[in-house]
């Protein structure tokens, strides 16, 4: 079985416009719309036809450079085309304020104004640094999908339980937490995943399912309170789960549900992975008691299915993440290797090994 | 605080009709349902306008009394009657084929023929045994509620988390798993509920949280997999629940995700109550393991309600229940009292004690 992921964020095949799958209509129908002004990016940023935050990296910094592109073809040049990439950055910048990774995208498109402006090359500059965000990014999912393969359990079919949604569609490559999913079967081997359907937002039901179908991975969706018996009854070999991030000393936060899935992990002996970048790891934050841990809106819980669910104004508690300690956590899978305990230190080395 | 749990059964104003909370159309509206015949019941009963073993049984044996009623009022009498009243009972028993306690009331109240035909008495004897069955019902939820006081932990507030519905609303009295939390408001006891929403059908939402607003109670909604954190961080005194059946040994089978919070409260040092009268307790199941676990509906979880929330294709494991081992039981609420381990042994005294 080749497993042919879907690609969340890409260059148009004439190469002037960002081409993005649509998940605003998922799982009704598969569509890609075509975008070429940071206007139109922003906006698909805004309104999630692309989530996760390495995707919504990589759409900006294209975004950003078809913009320039488009501007340039209408006659905008030297300062004006200047003030036009410089306006049009921070359009991007704020679509999603709490994207991380868009800030960091668009810092490094701007960084090229510094050396690109002059000689009128700068469409072909920035679109050169789009595409080596684009590039750098599908790499990244690669290696942590080879890396996986390092520490996949046996099995066959191995079984890999799995918590929203950490895959290609939050990438612009094969994921994270599905990385080496797909990699193993690109390796022709026996996989197969249930995915958690993941209250209130069900990324596992509309995304996960949906990926991994579309690329002919066996997959079962169940709802998140069916994980422990999946795992009591022995028919889970792994659990890998991505991360939003993880403090100093391997404490990760993820979507809510993580902990529970780890605690449940660990009674029943299935290794739990977190598989993440190396750029996920914050050495600014000592410990998960660090990361604050946002609300979402109580709409979702009471009326998430586009019809009530519960009394229009009862109380409801919908913390977005939270925090799973490191000594539920078997291994880190990143695009630097397995990480193993004692976290600490290997942790600081490879966030060392970044800068 | 006195709390009024809304009545999910009960007889209507003037003697002659079930009158029914109509939850098919719960939490948008409250509506009651006034039935008359054995074909209304029936029906009412299949499409879950009342739902909840005890309150189906109940629901069940009124329908009969008042059918025959009915039937009495419009000249039938003797053989005719007789005819009348089992040709009803049969209808109503096949509503719900898989609900224990429909079967029990029916043949309850079928042994009312053997003594009231020849007299023209039926009508009225089987009015006065459908009574008694109401009235048992209530109070056995009642019970259950007191013996509640005696184990529910200190605190001011005093917070339970609760899964799936095991409340007014599934049962003609204060329910089971909320008894306790109802006495213990009725007392003036400063008491607060986490409901889980309970996937795939929201039971949680649609029903828990709706009796316990309604009555009074400060209940907060929490999407299933929010309970672990809610244990982790010390949010919650006791974890109580429903249970479908108990085996000999104390093996409960409930709905599914209550296993993953008897492992979470466990992990936390939280009690974990199962609350229940004793005729849940099936002394010919000698384990959790003899017990079938029924597979339910795909589409509730594809599209549950009313939009399509995964691949309409996709592969879904949904097992109705789940066992949680005696071990993870901290005690038993039954209306006989508090039942600790050894659970066999006591188990066994109250099963002898029911005949």
């Amino acid at each position: 079985m080749s497993a042919t992921y879907p690609e969340a964020v890409r260059w148009s095949e004439d190469g002037v416009a960002v081409d993005l799958l649509d998940q605003r209509v998922l799982p009704e129908r598969e569509s890609r719309v075509r975008l070429v002004t940071a206007v139109e990016v922003s906006e698909a940023i805004r309104t999630m036809a692309v989530r996760g935050a390495p995707a919504i990296g990589v759409a900006a910094a294209l975004g950003l450079a078809a913009d320039a592109g488009h501007a340039a073809t209408r006659g905008a040049q030297g300062s004006d085309l200047l003030r036009n990439v410089r306006e049009s950055a921070e359009l991007l910048r704020g679509a999603r304020p709490t994207a991380v990774n868009l800030g960091w995208a668009m810092d490094r498109m701007l960084a090229v104004l510094e050396r690109g402006v002059s000689d009128g090359s700068l469409p072909d500059r920035l679109r050169a640094e789009a595409t080596a965000i684009l590039e750098e990014d599908r790499s990244m999912c690669r290696r942590i999908g080879e890396h996986g393969q390092e520490i996949l359990p046996d099995g066959d079919p191995v079984t890999v339980l799995t918590h929203c949604n950490a895959g290609a569609l939050a990438t612009s490559g094969m994921g994270t937490a599905l990385a080496p999913v797909y990699v193993a079967a690109e390796r022709g081997r026996s996989i197969r995943v249930f995915a958690d359907e993941t209250r209130p937002v069900l990324q596992g039901g509309r995304i996960t399912a949906w990926e991994l179908a579309r690329a002919g991975i066996d997959v079962t969706l169940v709802v998140d309170s069916v994980a422990g018996v999946l795992l009591r009854d022995g028919r889970i070999d792994a659990v890998i789960t991505g991360a939003d991030r993880i403090a100093a000393n391997g404490d990760v936060a993820n979507k809510i549900g993580t902990y529970a899935l780890a605690v449940l992990a660990r009674e029943h002996q299935v290794p739990f992975y977190v598989a993440a970048p190396s750029s996920t790891l914050d050495p600014a934050t000592p410990t998960g008691a660090q990361i604050p841990i946002e609300e979402r809106d109580a709409d979702e819980v009471r009326r998430g299915f586009g019809r009530l669910t519960a009394p229009a104004d009862v109380k409801v508690y919908s913390p977005a993440f939270d925090v799973t300690p490191a000594e539920l956590v078997s291994a880190f899978i990143t695009d630097r290797g397995i990480i193993r305990p004692p976290y600490g230190p290997a942790l600081a080395r490879i966030s060392g090994a970044r800068g």
